[in-house]
């Protein structure tokens, strides 16, 4: 498995993304509160951004005004000619990309958090894009240690081939923390509190590796997506049914064949038709009906992260 | 207690209205399925006829697209010339008053069901406007004896002196059923079921009442809101804090002056300082944020509900 190269030097330009989706609200509020006060966001070594990518969906409380943002950060349409008609979230995503970009140039930020909230049962999940990002998934392992009586999955949610697009890809490191089940448009402060505390413990994960801490490699095991699953549809395009009951709340846990997946309104149920168990993340997730998702199907995978070696000192200046 | 004259014809026209919030799904789906298939709506002596309250809305999965349909049935919003720059909801509202209304007229449906949910942890609620509706409370108590295992609340949610604004009112006697928790745009099976078993429960009621069943004097219990409370706000008007994990999710329990309402990003607590205990509900309501509602306090009450009296038997047409 090939793997990104790990950083060589402090991480010294690191963001905290909240409100890249504007109905999320424990990231708009962390966002906007490290915007007044960003004391917290403050280690020895570097000082964290506080960003709240989407402002006019917070303001409007909505996951987007004009498209998706955390789907916009494509080459195709960073790099494309601005126009008068493009939408919000097309201007905005080029914004970020010279605030935190340019993506996968030597001139980005080393390192962006991006902070979401999902209505699935997901719990704490940490999602990194591919196994081979080391750096991130140190990071994950380092969160996973800090509650180790609450689960706090990894989730892999690049498929196979396929571009990132979501805005920690503009930074040389990244990845996204996504907690639930919370509704759109509801601050819970328990999930507040939470995503507080994990921002916390990554940024002293950045810390104890600016300055000079080693990670020895580990076992880790992930949930990484392999396809998605859209609902039943009637002839319309309509809903014909929804999320089986026996499945709801259910993420992360093994679907086996033969198990009911969905519940049509006529009554009946759809059964699982694959070979193996799978593992079902964002099941019934709100903002992805329009996707045409009704769950993400992943598969468990256990592998090998190596050693995130210890920076090489800092020179002394000469006397 | 002044009392509403209870029906003494059968009931024959009756609707059941779903989506009057366009991200509501148990309604909206409810609504939807009907309209393609109405026979769960049809008993010997009526059929209820479904209605999608706010198409656009529902189209949207938004709330509301201009502004708050269930806020738009007053007299003034009906009674008013209309204009082109009138919202959305408010010629909606004028077309549902022709349709099930006029209100407070002789001309009036006989019952609107409407069907809500909410991100608030209310289970089953049973919302009537005020004690004095004899007819709606027996269809509540009805419900509640249909399940006697599952808390069934009954919210009396009028403001005293405060003018009736739901869909509900257009016609002679309305209710609506409120189930939660649900986040907006969701739809789960479990509370689409439980809804569509509610709704049969109450034609049942509408049936046997028109059959000429006569139903005993009881004492109810209920929740009869008080007052609206706010979040704590910041001096540009934006949340300081939200609602507290020890409120969080306990709507309907007492709340005990000097218990905690709210956390504060700065991490101080907000006590309640009422002088005696109170009944939160519709506890951090995801589209209560925009209206400066945290939750609403009520009062928890024990009132006698006089017999609803068989119809007279339908005159035998002459031989």
């Amino acid at each position: 498995m090939c793997s990104l190269p790990v950083p060589r030097e402090p991480l010294r330009r690191v963001a905290v993304t909240g409100g890249t989706h504007g109905n999320e609200m424990s990231g708009v509020y962390l966002a906007r509160h490290w915007l007044r006060d960003p004391g917290e966001l403050r280690r020895p070594s570097f000082s964290a951004v506080p960003v709240l990518a989407n402002p006019k969906a917070a303001a409007a409380c909505r996951r987007y005004v004009g498209r998706d943002l955390n789907r916009t950060f494509t080459s195709a349409f960073l790099t494309a000619r601005a126009v008068p008609d493009d939408p919000y979230e097309v201007t905005r995503a080029r914004e970020l990309n010279r605030l935190l970009g340019p993506k996968a140039s030597g001139g980005a930020f080393d390192f962006v958090l991006d902070l979401h909230n999902t209505t699935a049962n997901m719990g704490t999940c940490l999602i990194a894009d591919a196994p081979h990002n080391i750096f991130a998934l140190h990071l994950c392992r380092h969160l996973q240690l800090q509650s180790p009586e609450r689960p706090c999955r990894v989730f892999l949610y690049q498929l196979p081939g396929e571009e990132s697009f979501a805005v920690d890809s503009v930074a040389k490191n990244g990845m996204a923390l996504e907690l639930g089940p919370q509704p759109q448009g509801v601050l819970r402060a328990d999930m507040f509190s939470q995503m507080r505390a994990l921002v916390a413990a990554a940024l002293d994960f950045i810390e104890l590796f600016n300055q000079g801490t080693a990670f020895p490699a580990f076992e880790m095991e992930a949930y990484r997506a392999v396809r998605r699953v859209d609902f039943p549809r009637a002839e319309d395009g309509d809903l014909a049914g929804t999320v089986h009951p026996q499945l709801q709340d259910r993420d992360f846990e093994p679907l086996q064949p033969g198990a009911p997946v969905f519940q049509l309104f006529s009554g009946a149920d759809v059964l699982f038709e694959g070979e193996s168990a799978v593992y079902p993340v964002f099941i019934n997730e709100a903002a992805y009906y329009e996707k045409g998702i009704a769950f993400v199907q992943s598969e468990k995978l256990t592998f090998f992260v190596p050693a995130l070696p210890a920076l090489p000192p800092a020179p002394t200046p000469d006397p």
